[in-house]
């Protein structure tokens, strides 16, 4: 397939933020890319056009029931001046994977990364530089038929928008303390907690309100049929040490595939350590963090990339993991993915993508 | 408070669809009720315009975190000619309750029903006439406010807009056969299976398509923890007639508050008849088929209003109720609901709630 992607540039580039203005998804480059999808006629005209505002029938199907994925990954600016992805081939997987679910026509791999890659370099000039900042790159798909009968629509759009972001840690990477949320459930098996669809993260922000009264950045998810086993905390998977094991949730079909968790896992093992997927409860934790075998606790997602958790919120107490600050792995860790994401260190993978 | 919306009326009237022609939500009416909503400043700018697509910011947070909601009512031309509304201050209660469960910020419900009543009466003549024809309305709330940060917009617009709709029985009241759901999942306590919400339904699509491959028309829903409480059928809810009692679903947290499902159970109560609302498991729903005492089953919702149900497909076994065809009790309650809707019949309840 050769793949053709018309652009349409700008004549009014907008004027860029600093970089102490940026903080996360507030500000849009100059460009977007948009492709159309037809009943009988498939995805068509692949188009890169000037950032401009969608207009949809108020009927469109986005509207009322909720037929939306999504996905996010980062461009960076590496040490020496090229510009790169952290493995888009996953997110394009990801992104079929979440169309599938959601009863949305798959968009060809090849297209997708040809719209990263070709709308990034475009908007270059939008990654920022100082350090740990990054440009973040939303694709989404939305259903845009007009018609209201409960069905998947026969019309949609594939668009990427992308915004530059500040650093996650202006300060430094720092420790959250997280509520363990025992009466809402952001998913279950069965359901779409597994694939990146809007309605998740709509459902999810009435625990995060409750998180954020008990003075909490995030919450803890448990799952929603036995309410114990841990899930995901806020819009990341998780990581704990216990002893010298890695303990990490297993992918039981309520929780997402990170791209960051499934990287992580494969650090820890080149490293020599062994990692578990498996079920963990909030007893196994919170009996660990007692007895002292839980060393440390982290998040991981492409927007923090690594979010160590200094403390659990769980049924009125307070629980320090360690000794409240980041742990020695969780900094290692940290280190060495944002390390091989901007090109500071080598990348024995082949994660990093260069696009120039 | 005195309500203030401001009237623009359409200079370009659209042509009017052949009754025939009606299906369901495919066609919308000349005008459209829009509020807006700011932080600070609250719901503002009351108006009806002339129907007309929505422009957003492709960052605009409905598209990406799904935060919206939804109701569904229908307006009638009853026999003497007036226009009536069903119930539909239960309708502004339940969307209120959907807006607290997605972060939404609360709508009057006199502004919401004085909206409903200015509209249906400016494009009045768009209320088909045939019989079981009606005038679907459609109140949705979006998020409007173009950030990619996962919390509750700071924008939001309420709207509504409205669609002839064709008799759902075009040739008469007739049973349909449904496919009992094992693999997917609707909804589960903690989460917003209780609301009407947009990724309630996307979530439901591909268990819908399994079910057409199975010659069914809709699915009925198992619950999410134990996998074998009957929840709705397709987005309905549903009863079962056992001998002399007739059996619902409680409301569980998983399942919608359904306006038609309360309806129904006021007025069998009315008749003296005996209502349970109760877990009730598919083992004895099946358990019932077999020995003869599941007389009558049907599905309760706005669309249809009453949908009988002549077998179910579980686990490789089509299970006929009854005699397959519409049960004596179902008939009866769907020409009481539809005589009340209409007019035909008198309304003891004071639910029909004429606008002129
Ligand atoms: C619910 C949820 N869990 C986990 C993650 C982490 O996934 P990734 O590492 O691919 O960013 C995300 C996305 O960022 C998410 O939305
Ligand atoms: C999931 C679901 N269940 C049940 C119903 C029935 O509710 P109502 O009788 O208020 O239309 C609906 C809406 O029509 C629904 O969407």
């Amino acid at each position: 397939m050769t793949i053709q992607i018309r652009i349409e540039r700008t004549t009014a580039p907008k004027p860029r933020p600093q970089a102490s203005e940026l903080g996360f998804g507030k500000y849009f480059t100059d460009h977007m890319f948009i492709v159309d999808y037809a009943e009988g006629k498939g995805w068509h005209d692949a188009r890169i056009v000037p950032y401009q505002p969608i207009t949809l029938d108020p009927a469109a199907k986005v509207f009322h029931y909720g037929q939306t994925i999504f996905e996010g990954l980062k461009a960076y600016r590496t040490e020496t001046g090229q510009i790169a992805l952290f493995r888009p081939d996953m997110n394009m997987k990801r992104l079929n994977r979440s169309n599938d679910r959601m009863s949305i026509p798959a968009i060809e791999e090849e297209l997708g990364l040809e719209a990263l890659r070709q709308l990034v370099l475009i908007d270059k000039d939008w990654i920022p530089d100082a350090p740990e900042t990054s440009l973040y790159v939303r694709p989404f798909v939305i259903a845009t038929e007009a018609a209201l009968g409960v069905s998947p629509s026969k019309q949609y759009q594939f668009i990427i928008i992308m915004s530059p972001v500040g650093s996650y840690y202006a300060e430094g990477i720092k420790p959250v303390s997280i509520y363990v949320e025992s009466e809402y459930v952001r998913a279950v098996a069965g359901g779409v907690g597994h694939v990146k669809t809007a309605g998740n993260y709509a459902a999810g922000l009435k625990a995060q309100e409750g998180a954020t009264e008990q003075g909490c950045a995030q919450v803890l998810w448990l799952d929603g049929v036995h309410r114990k086993y841990v899930e995901e905390v806020g819009s990341m998977n998780v990581f704990f040490r216990l002893g010298n094991k890695i303990v990490t949730p297993a992918l039981t079909g309520s929780l997402l595939s990170g791209i960051t968790r499934d990287s992580v896992i494969h650090l820890l093992r080149h490293w020599g350590l062994e990692v578990e997927e498996r079920l963990i409860s909030i007893d196994e934790v919170t009996q660990a963090q007692k007895d002292g075998s839980l060393k440390e606790m982290f998040g991981t997602g492409t927007a923090a990339v690594i979010s160590p958790v200094g403390s659990l919120y769980w049924q009125g107490e307070k629980l320090t993991i360690g000794d409240g600050s980041t742990g020695e792995l969780t900094l290692r860790v940290y280190e060495t993915m944002t390390g091989i994401q901007t090109g500071r260190i080598e990348d024995p993978f082949g994660w990093r993508v260069a696009l120039d």
